[in-house]
């Protein structure tokens, strides 16, 4: 038995998030519909984690154990033929048995993405979030540099059942902005649902002058959800990378 | 009454083309559509030229004859707000009475955009012909040369009845590469029907190494439309500015 390592793109436009959920197109479905199409072998793959409806992936991971003879090579490429256009396998390699995509993950990078010109972007208009207001990107940086290490984050989570803390160490937070576009890294050892969507919506406030920039700190000191901003809208979402001990 | 011209950018990958065609979404409709839900006017709008099914645009332009008393700057505003998401005014001006965007269309410049990295741009594959295979751009821009000028391009013309000549003159052509992306520029007095992706698909032809370089001026000179390559997807193709005399 094979243990597959898999990196994969997708455009989550037109998938209701990657997790299977009957009736719904999602791309764990899509995937795993393409691999049985390929080789036969009805099986689960395990992700490093879902993303929800609309959420783009570069650099999402999965693992799969499988039986195939097919050379990595040979099944990247008979994958992708047996995709459709808005999901690409990048990568297919063997992995050690004990590799799980999953419970060894030990970073994530999400970017979020604004284009704050005057006209929407029409060609990228499914891949970042618009507002005709611009944005004071230099505040959103001060603002968000409170966020950086490790801190409960409750404020920035959309209530999930079951959850045991939702202390989280964001490892690397960054603002940048070039022209009209600005975008938000944020990496973290994980992720509470929806916490980076939160954390976009509240810098959002920061950079539109609704907020003062102090305001972020004590939205994280609250530990409440009422306190932050809006969840910022998913079309502008990417798991860009998934980190793993080599 | 006053002489609008509006410059407008859309994505083609969901219309019929540009021309109003009974039961099918067009740029045309869509945009007089917007203007008679905005203004009341039922009018026709007068484009420099048509684009076919699948064709983009960046820099359309119309010009149309209205008695709205909308300044232009609210009539840009109001517009985008009641256009789709695939359609966008960008610059709206009042322009003398005489100023027709067809008649007076000194030049348009197209461009064709071809991406031949292994695995295709997930998040731009709307907007460029995709191959595996690697182009020779030198070869390309080389072998493409001899079309610059004036010429008979009939042997780039898919057929369309009522031409009177075909004899028309690129005054720009350019091709480029960065990474895994080539573009072609292309700027005319006129373009044939099909003119920029028979000459896309012709070149391509020589970028696999299928033809000669040689072979170019040759298709061109003997007028016959079923030496040249075959005609390059629509995705690939883009409307990008119109001139006027200023």
């Amino acid at each position: 038995m094979r243990n597959l390592k898999l990196a994969l793109s997708y455009d989550g436009t037109d998938f209701h998030g990657w997790q299977v959920q009957p009736g719904l197109r999602t791309v764990q479905e899509t995937l795993e519909s393409a691999w049985a199409a390929l080789t036969g072998e009805r099986l689960r793959v395990n992700a490093s984690g879902r993303t929800d409806t609309g959420v783009h992936a570069v650099g999402q991971v999965v693992n799969l154990r499988s039986e195939t003879k097919l050379s990595s090579e040979v099944l990247l490429r008979a994958l992708n033929a047996h995709l459709p256009a808005d999901v690409v396998v990048r990568e297919a390699t063997d992995v050690p048995d004990s590799f799980d995509a999953n419970r060894d993950a030990k970073r994530k990078l999400y970017r979020y993405v604004i284009h704050d010109g005057p006209v929407p972007e029409l060609f990228l208009r499914r891949y970042c979030y618009h507002t005709r207001y611009r944005l004071e990107a230099a505040a959103m940086a001060r603002a968000a540099a409170c966020l950086r290490g490790t801190h409960d984050f409750h404020s920035f989570e959309t209530e999930w059942p079951n959850r045991a803390t939702s202390v989280r160490t964001i490892t690397h937070l960054a603002i940048n902005r070039f022209a009209d576009w600005i975008w938000l890294d944020v990496e973290a050892d994980g992720f509470l649902y929806n916490m980076v969507r939160a954390i976009a919506g509240t810098l959002i406030n920061v950079g539109r002058g609704y907020w003062p920039e102090s305001r972020v700190a004590e939205i994280v000191e609250a530990k409440d959800r009422t306190l932050a901003g809006p969840t910022a809208p998913a079309l502008g979402l990417f798991l860009m990378r998934v980190s793993y001990d080599e």
